[in-house]
């Protein structure tokens, strides 16, 4: 399992939380595995072979275990639950063969990308293919609620990227709208990915509010985190995966942060970094972003924003009763966060 | 009205159906316009320009007829099938979107697309949004069975298109695997958008079987006739159309049946414009590929196969009753064959 829960070299948290939501799920995963697995098949043969490069086995599975758990929360006995999970994995990879196109990258947490790989075109061709077969899923599950709270935040995912789109490049932007942008691209499919579980197990409508609450707060105190590590985080430890975020120009709180707290020179750098990345004095550069962010605490205030969402999602689980389903969860937000110290 | 019925210019058939099925369904057109109008905004701003640009006023809306021609035949009384129809031209419209992405193309119909304009990233994020808010559309009008046909038609056109990315520069490619594109790529959603109709209108499975027939043979003739246009037609009168699939050395019918019938000469240039097209002698190509169409009747036979399958196609509707819309729809066929003469 060491696949799994090594979120990334930088960090290890001491209470892995997920290894053991992993665990009390097994049964529930082998089964979202294998509808995985079986609504890969084509007969376009570069279809199954794109797909299980991104969504194979060995990925961390975190959106599928947020529905499955959902739906234990709400006493839920049934199956769809599973289908709705591997929908929503589906969802979730045919969003990342897109982005990386969108984004030009070359590589994702250490690896190639499928557009590097097999092109652009076919990246685009998958990842509608996966967002069909998604919503196959879902329909086999005869929930319209579900249908439609994933299909908004499919539009809503979409959505986000383009604002991201537009505020490429654009120093000034503020913490307000960066929020807006990963509350759109990716906090949406978390609060989905929870609401659906709910829904599926006939939670009350406060029930539901409560995972979608728990769902979307994870999942913007996640998105910061993602960004800290990129910059190393707050240890500042570089690994394999670091600096991605910034050869590509991205504005992410850490930039936004050093940008804001940063003097005429500093916002000077940022503007002309952000403007033309992945120049040839991109080692050059990437130091002295990690001085300014270091100088102005940018990484650890970007985990403290983090923390504050975390808590949100804890509280929101309160109005369920004590379980080990409960405390997992709430134990995941911690680990979340841990993966940034 | 001229720009609707004006599919091409250098076909004026004067049986003008698609006219007539414009001023049959006149009210319910309008409803869909509005439906379509109301489903672009968002607080991106990039993506009602360009949602406009593909999708505003003006297209010829064949695919929403068909689910409201269905809808009719069906004898629905409900509102269901214009939110039906509108979800059906976003999902086109997004494909399009991913297919000018795909294939590089710098021009549609005699206009820059999107991806000229707005660039790729832009371009594959507005589609995915439409197709988002497709699926929310189809989600409100409640019908289980109508989101499984179109999520299947979804997954299925990517996958033809990816069946066409990989029969690129294969001037080998049978007519029977070119058949099997085309109807995963093109005729699926005809099909779908024509079933989803009956559905609605809660039409026996033979009736939905029936419209299903009609929309894929259509969708194929349609396809075909596409082709031969792309090549000046029969007549070879040359538009400013004309041209763009030999630019992108795609494999078409004509070209398929061009290969097959020439000599070893032939053979070796088709295989030649096809492996490396959009060279500086392509107007000199284009001018030869033409001259060995006509050698070898390929375009008057591409239409001919096209005819054999809208015949299928007005055959299918026999089991409905008499009525103006079947009548229209027949006629319809007859007409797509008409733009090729």
């Amino acid at each position: 399992m060491a696949e799994i829960i090594n979120f990334s070299e930088t960090a290890q948290p001491t209470d892995d939380a997920l290894s053991d939501l992993h665990t009390l799920f097994q049964a529930d995963l082998e089964s979202v595995e294998t509808t995985i697995e079986t609504h890969m098949h084509s007969a376009a043969q570069l279809i199954p072979t794109i797909s299980d490069h991104l969504i194979g086995a060995g990925g961390k599975r975190l959106r599928p275990l947020l529905t499955l758990s959902a739906a234990r929360l709400a006493g839920y006995t049934g199956k769809h639950h599973i289908t709705m999970a591997a929908a929503v994995e589906y969802m979730h990879t045919a969003t990342l063969l897109h982005d990386d196109v969108v984004d030009d990258s070359d590589m994702r947490r250490g690896k190639p990308t499928a557009r590097q790989i097999w092109g652009n075109p076919a990246s685009v061709l998958v990842g509608d293919f996966l967002l069909g077969q998604a919503f196959r899923m879902m329909v086999s599950a005869e929930s319209l609620q579900a249908l439609d709270i994933l299909s908004r935040a499919a539009a809503v995912i979409a959505e986000g990227e383009v604002m991201q789109l537009a505020a490429m490049n654009d120093a000034q932007i503020t913490e307000d709208r960066y929020l807006q942008i990963i509350d759109a691209k990716t906090a949406a499919l978390f609060a989905a990915a929870a609401e659906v579980g709910g829904v599926i197990g006939d939670a009350s409508s406060a029930e539901c509010a409560a995972l979608t609450s728990y769902g979307r707060n994870l999942g913007i105190a996640f998105q910061l985190v993602d960004d800290a590590l990129d910059y190393g985080s707050v240890g500042q430890v570089l690994g394999k995966n670091t600096g991605e975020d910034f050869r590509e120009g991205k504005m992410t709180l850490p930039v936004i942060l050093a940008y804001h707290r940063g003097d005429a020179t500093a916002r000077q750098f940022w503007q002309e970094v952000v403007a033309a990345p992945d120049t040839e004095a991109h080692e050059e550069n990437f130091a002295h972003a990690l001085k300014l962010m270091h100088d102005t605490n940018a990484l650890q205030d970007t985990v403290a924003r983090a923390a504050h969402y975390g808590e949100k999602a804890k509280d929101a689980l309160g109005l369920f009763s004590e379980s080990e389903t409960r405390a997992l969860l709430s134990r995941l937000v911690d680990f979340c966060i841990a993966r940034a110290y």
